[in-house]
């Protein structure tokens, strides 16, 4: 139970993050309103963050909070969307101190800044089990134009942005409490890229017209992939040795070669996973070479109904199974 | 932890709710798509509801689906808002059946068609605490036209639909676990009056441009009334007598005149209750006249910070500090 002394402190500390929309009504009203130009749609998604299931118990406040928030708007770049606001939802335990709540209220407050989004509305109730925090997150995309899962064909290209297999990697160091070797900037690269995910917002948005399917990485490639694959109705073939790994991620699994497989399969990493046609190769390269990301082309699009990784010898390397929670 | 069967599981249940609106894209994407008409805002509100927090142990799964929903509606129905859709969030513990989710799954549909919503996504998760269920529901209102609760003025009149103090009384009942020498029928309606509020959605949307300002009573009369006054920076008087009384309540404070003041101070009922100029008094009666939903004249907003719930002699009836959850 939360009193209503519990609640109006819950609001107090968040309600600066909805000063910047005034759609927030300043979360003072029963809802909270949005406006929308003529010729767009509103995108809209949620996820919920539960303790021990979707963070490491002891998450400091302020990464769960940016993580939460960044989980949502990958959803949005997945989609080509531009997020604009989102709503929150809080079940606290009611031992939790003002402080958690301050460090989860400038986490928020951080990326807000950085992701140009606002609070607009929300609840908070209390729970005697785990801590748990979700987002609705809303953005806008030009009507009819969003990127969805079952526009990829035979032939088309399959693209990554960045370096899939970091997330994962950082979560094994995280649980391990220890870095294998590793220097501790490598290290904390990597487990900073599980912490807060990038949303790969600007490439999806440049996506818009350009991607037959996209999806954001977050059960992992062959769960991913497979979910393009399903709604698409077709199949996929990837080689292993074509996905992009970063420097931190290669001194490790040159250290730990057993954690390759690890890497394959890892989730978490909301780098997007796209197709493309043959004639819009060029409007990637144009995105490519103004984004600033790294996009790498994987693999191709054929028909059938499942994704298979290949190594060199074009062997199906399979049990990569994908992401579960931990 | 919810593996990936439960997952689909979930899924596959859920999915027949979001048939009726493309936009779900089939619950099958990164977030659903809405669509908007040139002159109107989209109206968003979210509550959850934890288990013995925000119903009853044992409450049944259909009941639980209509109640979570038709307080989303409410909101909606507070900003005049016609309702389009809601997303899902479920937080549901490891060891629940198919037989749950499925009477879940039932109030919602059963639900859907009687408001003409449907489902366009949301997020299942699952926990070792309590069950918690929450609906972001999403509604559209003429642009600019949304009801508030920051245009109440001195001299408006002070009204509410509907017979407030029912879902309380109803509430007791249930937690009694006896009809306090009510016959069963009006036992019953009571205890319907908790446990499926009406939201009054046409009312709400036929208020547009005639209220001055609209809350639904979820905390109780005082407390919501409490809202609006300072959110309009004015007081209020209220005589308790002037509240309308259902035939069950009326009979059940006769043979239990101790629980008079939890049907003042009770919340849950779900009514609208709103403020009106005199200028728009004859806007009002068109709808009360066509709607069928009682509308009744409970007090006026003074000058003044604090509204005050008087008897018949005039005395403040002090005390009725709102609902809290039990």
């Amino acid at each position: 139970m939360t009193n209503l002394g519990e609640f109006e402190r819950i609001e107090q500390m968040l309600r600066p993050l909805a000063a910047g929309d005034p759609g927030s009504l300043n979360l003072m009203d029963d809802a909270a309103l949005i406006d929308v130009e003529p010729g767009q749609q509103i995108v809209v998604t949620t996820d919920t963050m539960v303790d021990t299931v979707h963070f490491l118990a002891g998450t400091p406040p302020g990464s769960l909070a940016a993580k939460l928030l960044r989980v949502n708007l990958s959803d949005l770049a997945a989609m080509g969307a531009r997020p604009f606001a989102y709503l929150l939802t809080t079940a606290l335990p009611r031992n939790l101190g003002d402080d958690w709540l301050a460090g989860f209220a400038r986490g928020l407050a951080d990326d807000q800044e950085r992701f140009s989004v606002h609070l607009i509305g929300g609840d908070s109730v209390s729970t005697s089990g785990q801590l748990s925090v979700g987002i609705t997150a809303l953005g806008r995309v030009p009507s009819g134009q969003a990127l969805c899962r079952d526009g990829a064909r035979s032939g088309h290209g399959i693209y990554v942005t960045g370096t899939p297999g970091d997330a994962v990697l950082g979560l094994h160091l995280l649980r391990q409490k220890r870095t294998h070797g590793l220097l501790v900037d490598d290290a904390e690269y990597l487990t900073g890229r599980y912490q807060r995910p990038t949303p790969r917002l600007e490439v999806g948005q440049r996506l818009v017209g350009i991607a037959s399917a996209a999806i954001d990485i977050s059960d992992g490639l062959v769960g991913d992939l497979g979910h393009i694959c399903s709604a698409s109705g077709v199949a996929a073939t990837v080689v292993a040795s074509r996905l992009p790994q970063s420097k931190p991620a290669q001194k490790l699994l040159e250290l730990n070669p057993e954690l390759t497989r690890t890497a394959l399969a890892g989730g978490d990493d909301y780098e997007l996973l796209f197709t493309v046609a043959g004639q819009n190769e060029a409007g990637l390269a144009a995105i490519r070479a103004e984004c600033g990301v790294p996009i790498t082309r994987i693999g191709a699009i054929i028909a059938g109904d499942t994704p298979r990784i290949l190594d060199d010898a074009g062997q199906e390397i399979d049990g990569l199974t994908g992401w579960r929670h931990f």
